[in-house]
């Protein structure tokens, strides 16, 4: 047997054997064994975050990474921007009949590969089969606990003018890699997905009271749209000099060439920083030694201007508002 | 606009407004409004348990129900049958483009509904949208965190020789349900899904020590694949009286029609409760009295003998070993 069958959803024995011999096989831990209709977690003393994202990504794999490992890092980031430590993630997947067992078991061990970096478990499951041509092969739902590990309450309610904007690393990586898989671009060079669970580089930040004062992972959407809900959330103004927002030279030419702009484009890995401005370049300095922040860069600052805009200073030396993105320019991007 | 569009699943602007003028509009509550990464829970005293479960049920609507009610009764029942109280729902939804935001909207309601019943809000949500043909109209998520509120921790271990098994009402109607919208089965009459949050019922249960020992729901597999289940992880025989058993006259009669045996189809709002044997009387008097478990009955008890499996002493008196569901007989009934 190679493929799934819809009697892998039954509830009955078949879904029994698989989740025996593949899922726990590679994601086993003692509270998943115990395999019950909730997941015990214990007391956690701290306060808690909870956070759920479903991942339709297509092509399922592509290069720096595949639909198992962005589901991991996708929601252990989404805690970490939060100011929270994954405590625990569930996972639940939507299979199409049909699909490759060979297939599910390399995105279920990227699952435990990304756990494991991330330092977390898959503590609950859940398994449906859906029939031939109702689903687009796998769906992966992760959901996550967190526990607050920030020493300050990271809130959007605490930015102010002059605090100073830190992206952590160069923008777009995982939207032109998975684009560039999905069709015959012709490039002459791969992009890498940034794709990546942030714990080692945000933790050791969070546990500090050094100046971070929000944070947000610009995912779908892009950089742009993630300042555009800051800038509305916080009531101020975000100026952003585009000479400073890292971008690589590959992820420059594929947007050139498909005529998109990178502040648009997905990143999985990275987080960007509203920081007291007086601290930034401290943050920056201490965020630049880690392997995945060589790329980090201020690109910006709060203002009392403009008002829940966000305005770019070209680097022609003009002004421009840089919207939310309105619609898609990339579906099924995560 | 009357249409679900890729857009809405872009995370740009189509989707910030789908998600206040609809989402925010009928499921509105503190924590879900501040739309943030993660929705921060604060500080529970009370350990805390995990559980998610995806739902691709079909038809979206049923007698009795349609999937947004499922998927909110389904997360909160598995909390409360592992002696969870509900503490807040994740909602994540993978939409087709093209689907029809007035379903969408009735939905909406229907989970906003059965949170308010279930006493639980939902604080975190999700939506991805893909193309058409990409997925079958909508598949819901919803993960769900609890805090322990039996008095007693409920666990597979505890159950020993004598327990008595008692289930909170009538078996089969949530499959019947659905499958007799799904294909003209010329029954003259209908079925209704049992389809319910168990909050009411059960959370009196196991604020005491009753003599409550372990739970579960018997939904995907139906009673006779949850027994199986604890009879494996409980390694002690289950003796069941068909006898007690109680099916109502129209799932007998459709099952009797289609060939099922009432056993293996799933209930979305039943439980199947472990107790000890001088306390299953008090406990089943107690469970009829509310409107939910008018039907309750004890339907037999756990045994020395035929270890890890499940026996049925059948109307004739014979008696017949009943196994675990194989495969699948009604694909996605959930």
């Amino acid at each position: 047997m190679d493929k799934i069958l819809l009697g892998h959803g039954s509830g009955g024995r078949l879904m029994h054997d698989l989740i025996r011999d593949l899922f726990l096989k590679y994601l086993d831990n003692p509270v998943l064994r115990k395999m019950g209709d909730s997941a015990k977690i214990g007391q956690v003393k701290e306060k808690i975050a909870f956070t759920t994202d479903s991942f339709v990504v297509k092509p399922l794999f592509f290069p720096g990474g595949d639909i198992g490992k962005l589901a991991v890092c996708g929601t252990v980031n989404d805690l970490l921007v939060s100011g929270f430590k994954p405590v625990c993630l569930s996972c639940a997947m939507i299979i199409e009949e049909g699909f490759s067992l060979k297939e599910l078991e390399k995105i279920t061990r990227s699952i435990a590969r990304a756990g494991r970096e991330a330092g977390v478990n898959i503590v609950t499951g859940d398994l449906k089969v859906v029939e031939r041509s109702s689903c687009d092969g796998l769906f992966i739902n992760t959901s996550g606990i967190g526990r607050q590990t920030a020493k300050v309450n990271l809130d959007i309610k605490m930015i102010r003018p002059g605090d100073q904007i830190i992206i952590t690393g160069t923008i777009g990586e995982h939207g032109i890699a998975v684009l560039s898989k999905r069709k015959e671009l012709g490039f002459n060079f791969e992009v890498k997905s940034d794709c990546a669970a942030l714990s080692d580089l945000l933790i050791p930040i969070l546990k500090e009271d050094c100046g971070v004062k929000f944070m947000r992972d610009p995912t779908r959407g892009g950089l742009a749209t993630s300042l555009n809900e800051i800038a509305e959330g916080s009531n101020f103004g975000i100026r952003l000099d585009e000479e400073d927002i890292p971008v690589s030279a590959n992820v420059r030419a594929a947007c050139l060439a498909l005529g998109f702009d990178p502040l648009y484009i997905a990143c999985e890995g990275r987080a960007v920083i509203f920081a007291e401005s007086k601290k930034a370049d401290k943050i920056l300095r201490r965020l630049k030694k880690h392997p995945q922040a060589k790329g980090a860069a201020i690109i910006g600052e709060v203002v009392k201007e403009n008002k829940a805009k966000v305005c770019l200073k070209t680097k022609s030396g003009g002004l421009r508002f840089v919207d939310m993105l309105a619609a898609d320019i990339l579906p099924r991007i995560c």
